[in-house]
């Protein structure tokens, strides 16, 4: 399996709050996510940079962060190409992976009453984005996870392997933009039951003190790089406790997906309506 | 075989004269013609594009004749990603063949005696660019090869194919750069005979036009997209003859390759200096 991701200056990532050590490891587990996506194991990768003058000294530093960070996470990298740009820093990688066509879960797999789940914190990421924007003390948890996310390659490999789950993707432009991704694929619709989500006092806390609502923060909020997976209803509770003895950490339960092709949000059994803004990465806060 | 490459906005090209529809040929091509010098047969492509508004309209356009350029040339899209850009055009292709690890010739293989070859012709892009950057009419032949390279797929998967063949390269900087790497990767040197170019009078023309020097600009000017290989010394008569029967043209000798790790350039028997400038696309004529 292939797969390319582009991260632009200002569009993706700023140089003002994000070191060359960290954009390095957000570019390369960016990509790392797409093959956890598909239940790879992560083999090769290519590199190109377009590098403007205003980068020249930071891109030593840069690279050796990511031939480092290819080392820890086993993968080679194995060229690219490095051109000048006019002003910004453009960073296109290419992932290349293997994965066995037998086990890998696509999007278009969910079935009518599968339980809907997610590996991963959700809006996470966003409060870490919100805060450095606009240049909050604190929130260094959050900051942290936008700053370096980690790819879930295990947990990618993992799923790929239960007979159980039924479909899979990760989740990089919000949770309900994903969502309907892969409910469009396997023509389906999902009803989302936000009472299963349990926010830690952190969480709400920096939530309170950004002015952000949590459960819009949580499912509209982008870049969790999570996988959003399917399981068939009858063994999800063997599944779920497989998926804790295995990675020390539970999986999250969102709702179950339904027949009817849109996807409800429900929260103490009330429909409630979810602003869902196409994702960006600056110029908007949720 | 996988290689990538980079096209920026201003740095690689000019929206002011490089239609959707060249762009998107010339940014395919210039992946081909990495390809074409391992040898390879080309079969998927990957394109990351970001996109500023100001190339919104454009951009259909493009991808169109992106699409309508694989299927020419016998290559898959596989995928790749969008971005926004904030602005300037971003291209990055990465492009998948497949060679027989027997044949692939590669830049360290010259040998002292070997004979030095070129497929396809030298400082035609230059004018072209030379003519477009300065708003010339005219030149059309020359314009277009710049616009509109077209890789020489067909002439490195024979040219890989055969035993008497030692390295090969495509020349994209500009043979004298392209030249020095074959030359440092063999541990060789090279004596150029600038008494086996000849020139078109159209060629001529033009150079005298733009004020440009004829072997200067052969010999240093970029982006030729042609193919550098070296030949054993006693089996070029036959090789050459076999290139003309098969492409309906001639290969181009050069000279011979060195055991004195230099490069030295004659004309009428005399050495001569040629004034090696970093290729650069834009910002300097030679």
């Amino acid at each position: 399996v292939i797969t390319k991701d582009l991260l632009v200056e200002d569009v993706h990532f700023r140089t003002r709050y994000s070191s060359p050590e960290s954009l390095a490891q957000k570019a390369l587990h960016v990509n790392l996510s797409d093959l956890a996506a598909m239940g790879a194991t992560p083999l090769f990768f290519l590199l190109g940079i377009s590098v403007p003058n205003t980068y020249f000294e930071s891109i030593e530093t840069f690279l050796n962060a990511f031939v480092d960070e290819c080392k820890k996470t086993d993968v080679v990298l194995i060229g690219g190409d490095t051109t000048k740009s006019t002003d910004k820093f453009f960073i296109s990688i290419t992932a290349i992976g293997t994965s066995d066509s037998q086990t890998i879960k696509k999007r278009s797999g969910a079935n009518q009453s599968d339980i809907l789940c997610v590996s991963g914190n959700l809006g996470y990421s966003h409060l870490g984005l919100i805060a450095l924007e606009n240049d909050q003390d604190g929130h260094d948890l959050f900051k942290e996870i936008f700053l370096k996310p980690v790819a879930r390659v295990k947990e990618g490999k993992w799923l790929s392997r239960q007979d159980s789950v039924t479909s899979m993707m990760d989740v990089s432009d919000g949770l309900i933009t994903d969502l309907k991704k892969l409910c469009t694929a396997s023509q389906v619709g999902a009803s989302l039951n936000l009472d299963h989500l349990e926010f830690s006092t952190d969480y709400l806390a920096s939530c309170s003190v950004l002015n952000l609502d949590p459960y819009q923060t949580a499912l509209v909020g982008g870049e969790d790089y999570g996988l959003l997976f399917t399981v068939a209803a009858d063994a999800f509770a063997a599944l779920e406790s497989d998926f804790l003895k295995t990675f020390g950490y539970r999986l999250k339960k969102l709702g179950t997906i339904s027949s009817q092709k849109i996807i409800n949000v429900f929260k103490n059994n009330k429909p409630i309506t979810i602003i869902e803004k196409p994702f960006t990465h600056f110029g908007e806060s949720l």
